[in-house]
Order: structure tokens, then C-alpha cells, then sequence
């Protein structure tokens, strides 16, 4: 093996600063790429990245002795990876490994939409909570149809908790899954006009880019509810915030934005809608798993070794 | 049968005002216990009434032809049902009907407090979103210990929900109950010890008053959370407020209160709560349900029939 004996690691952003300790307790040298000296590219030999950040590849080009991107969570829509690897880098993510804390977020966004806890909470806090409000009724949630756009490991999941509250379970996704045991419908206009409540779980790519279009959002309809747990890059954010302000769309809930972070004023005055900033991945217990994930697929190429979790090429 | 032409029936509370419609549909005249004049009172046969509301037994001693109390909902904890039997009054209620209703809320206002959903979507509203906040952590919930106290319809619903989100599921309740897929624990205080996540899903009655006591609430600890979404008196409340603002309990989701509706000055500053206006059972799909069930009982009494779901003997 001919690698330098201390290979310099890239940090891509500077939320991945809590990444240095570990680093370093390897005996491996840090660069950031947000004070990056020009004599430190041609040392770098890998990236930690946080993977929905748009890594472009004239940066990459600028670092040739570059072998590795390691992506902390599952998204990995900020890199180019046909561009990576026919150039010889490797892409890892985490996927699947933070699913049911997503899941969870997911669930956690309907319920407290689609049965008003937020306005419940608001309404006690504000001292508006008269006797006649005490019977203030939300819709049901037993019976409903639950939607799930891409069945990945968090649609799964997501599905799986669904289906213990009583709710009918189908979805959409490009490519067929025999083994799913939910149907999934022809195509994603069918799915979410069938549904209640539709959840937004796919990879994000260049290809769906606004796939949960104003057709899309019209089809779920002025009692219906949309979730978005995976990238805002997969929804047409104006035409959403119309349908919600003309009634168009019942409710939404979402950790996720087409700019993060979202300007307050963006959402002031957008009624039934619960937001969340990008939290449905990170909980305290996950982190330290995904930093180990990283570490271990560094590790493994630093050794020479594959890498432990390449990302899917069925991107 | 020797009953009157036409039965009078009581509204106990202004907030059965909608009932008015279907009795007068069925031809029965109607009282309302807000306005009843003296004349009146010999003619009730029948009140309908919301069962968390005190109806003191000297009210009752007045209407000298009561022969039945609907209850609205599931509870009937305003109501003396001994005292009642004894005089041939029968009571009944509908146990079950919106048990799947309030676990979905329960396992909302959990998720809500559990995954700081009410916090983030506060921090966005107010421009506090920053890019370092945007990993902002929660506690995760994979594998934590959801204990419900009290395995009654309501209870064994949300353990049900509870089990699809991998919690570890056990509980404890005055009565064995054989048939029940998750263990008893010893006692009240046993489960509460073993908690991440306390339930409480009891009937509440004379004897259960408080039983949330500070010792219980202490047990959850400072990493734990209490949900309630059956009655208010169930809990020491004041014992409930100090420990979250001390942080010996972590979270709390209430749906219900000692005095409802609540003051909001009294949760001002509380940190680390979801509060909802007692919203958990009260769903557009339930309401005509629950009515209709009121008035499937009525019919059968002025029938001269057993009613259909009077009050278990177990209370």
C-alpha cells in the first residue's frame, strides 16, 4: 500500500466540525473546506459530507488525489456520483441506518397535523380555550389511506407504523418491488389521489426534481394531508403553500425545505401546517452511528479495503 | 308499559346543545338542566350527560322519575354509579368507541413532545433556524419502554401503535389480565421505574384520584415522559408542573386537566410540554357515533328494553 502516512481528510461544511476529535484520534491530518489553502488540495484523499449539500464537481476536479466521499446520513443528492466514479471515487452513505427515527419524525409530523395538537397547544396557551372549544373536533385518522411515495427503508418503516393505527397503506416508487407487501399503484398522480395522507420518502435525483407538482398536491386534495420527510427539492414548494392557503391541500407537515434554512416570513400566515427544521434524522443516538459509519468506511479505504457501504447504484 | 306519551330528556351541560335536534326528532320533549324550572323535574326520565362532569347525587335526588343516565363518552367518572344502581337508575356510556381516536392522539402528543415537533416548528415561525441548529438532536425512540398504565380499550390500543414504533411495551393495572400480550408489572411505581414513556389510560374513579403522585412522576425521571389523555384528577398536577420546570420528569403531553378548560397561566414557562383542549376522543367521525349510541340507549329504556352498553361492573 502506498498511501501517505497521514492521509488529510476534507470536511465539507462546517456543521461537520464535531467530526474532528475522531479524525484526529486516527492520526489523520484535517483540511476544511471552508479556509481550504491551496497547497492542501493535492493532499486531500477523502471528503466527509454532509450528502444533500451540492458538492460541485469543479471543486472535486481541484483535488486529484481523491478517492473517497463519505456521506454522513442516507442522502447523497448533493454529489454526482456517475460523474465520481467514473473518475474513480467512491461514494458511501448511511442508508437505512437512521430509517426508523425518520419513520418516527414522519408519524410524528402526521399525527400532529392531521389531529391538531399544534392549534390544540396554541389554543390553551393563548387562553382561548372556552368550554364550547373543549369538543373542538379533528378529523379521524382510523380508516384513511396512507400514501407512501418511495419505499426505501423510511417508507417502510413509515408504512409499517402506519398500517398499527388502522390506516390502508399503498404506494408509488420508479421501479417495482415483488416483495413489498403493500400494492403499489400505477403511477404517483393514482397514488396520491387515492390517498389521505401522502408521504413524500424518495431519494432525491435529478430526475424528480417537483415530482409532487401542483397536480400532484391538488390530487391530495382540500382533506388530504401531504408529508414530507426527504428532500424539498421533491416538491413544488410555492404551488404548496398556494393549495394551503386556497384550501386546495388540507394540511402538510415538513421537516424538510427547498432552502434550509426556510425564512420564517416564507410560512407566516400559511395555515394547517407543521414544520420542523431537518430533525427527523438527527437524534442524539443516531449521530454517534453515522460518525461510526464514516469512520468505518474511511478506515476500510485508508486500508486499502472496499468500503463498507457504497451507495446504491440503483440511485 | 306505562311511561308517558312523551319522555322528557335532560341535557346535563350546554355542550350537548346539538343533541336537541335528534331527541326532538324522535318526539321526546327536552330540559336543560341550565334553565330547568322546578315544574320540570317530575317529568325526566332520562339526562344526557358528559360523563367527566359532576353530577352530584343531591341534583339527582330531585328528579324523582330518573330512570337513566347516557353518558356521552367513555368516561362516567362525574357520575355515582353505585348510588345510581341502588336507586334503579341504570347508567351507560360507550366504552371502546373512540379508543382507536384517542391512542392515535396519545401517540401524537407523544411523538410531538418525544421529537420536539411543537419546538422546531416554534423555532422556524420565530427566524430562529440557523444552519448550526439545523441538526438540532431529539432523543431517539428506538427501543425505549412505553408503559401504559391502565390496559383498557384506550391502553391496549396505543401498546398496539406503540409496539409498530419497536418500543417495548408493559403495563400495570388494578386487575390481572391474562389474555394481554405484554407483561404486568408489579405496581404502579414499578412501571413507572421502568419507563421512558408512562401512559396513563385509567378509568378514573374515588380511588385512583392523584395516583400520579410526585413519587410516580419522579420514577419517570428527568429522561422521561407522561402522556395522559384520560382524566386530569389522575395526576398530582402541581407535583407534575415543579418536576418539569426542575427537570426531574423530561416531557409531559396532556390532553386533559385537573380543571378544564385550563388557565394558560398556569403552564406559562412550563418547558417541555404539548398541551391539548381535551381533543383526544372528540372526532368529527366519533361525535355522530357517540351520539348515535346515546340515542340507541335512550330508545331501548323508553322502550322498556335492556339498554345496550350500560356501565361495566368493574369500574
Amino acid at each position: 500500500m502506498d498511501q501517505p502516512a497521514t492521509p488529510t481528510v476534507l470536511l465539507s461544511d462546517p456543521m461537520l466540525a464535531p467530526f474532528e476529535a475522531a479524525l484526529r484520534a486516527e492520526g489523520w491530518r484535517i483540511a476544511r473546506a471552508w479556509e481550504l489553502a491551496e497547497a492542501e488540495r493535492g493532499r486531500v484523499r477523502a471528503i466527509v459530507h454532509a450528502g444533500d449539500i451540492l458538492l460541485p464537481t469543479e471543486a472535486l476536479e481541484r483535488l486529484p488525489d481523491l478517492g473517497l466521499i463519505a456521506c454522513v446520513g442516507a442522502g447523497y443528492d448533493g454529489v454526482d456520483v456517475p460523474w465520481c466514479r467514473a473518475r474513480g471515487i467512491e461514494v458511501t452513505n448511511a442508508a437505512g441506518l437512521n430509517a426508523a427515527d425518520v419513520a418516527d419524525h414522519a408519524i410524528g409530523l402526521m399525527l400532529a397535523g392531521w389531529r391538531n395538537i399544534l392549534a390544540g397547544d396554541r389554543m390553551i396557551r393563548e387562553g382561548r380555550w372556552r368550554e364550547n372549544h373543549r369538543r373542538s373536533a379533528s378529523a379521524s385518522l382510523t380508516g384513511r389511506r396512507f400514501g407512501v411515495v418511495g419505499l426505501g427503508p423510511i417508507g417502510e418503516a413509515s408504512a409499517r407504523r402506519a398500517a398499527a393505527f388502522d390506516l390502508e397503506v399503498a404506494w408509488w416508487g420508479p421501479r417495482p418491488k415483488p416483495a413489498a407487501p403493500w400494492p403499489r399503484m400505477a403511477g404517483l398522480i393514482e397514488l396520491a389521489a387515492w390517498s389521505d395522507i401522502l408521504l413524500v420518502a424518495s431519494r432525491a435525483n435529478a430526475e424528480n426534481r417537483g415530482m409532487i407538482s401542483r397536480e400532484v398536491i391538488e390530487a391530495v386534495g382540500p382533506a388530504g394531508m401531504i408529508v414530507n420527510v426527504a428532500r424539498g427539492s421533491l416538491v413544488d414548494e410555492d404551488a404548496l403553500i398556494t393549495a394551503l392557503r386556497d384550501g386546495r391541500l388540507g394540511h402538510a407537515g415538513l421537516d424538510v425545505f427547498a432552502e434550509e434554512p426556510t425564512a420564517a416570513e416564507r410560512w407566516r400566515d400559511v395555515p394547517n401546517l407543521v414544520m420542523t427544521p431537518h430533525s427527523g434524522s438527527t437524534t442524539r443516538e443516531i449521530l454517534p452511528r453515522l460518525a461510526e459509519r464514516v469512520m468505518e468506511n474511511l478506515r476500510l479505504f485508508f486500508a486499502g479495503r472496499p468500503v463498507a457501504t457504497p451507495v446504491s447504484s440503483e440511485a
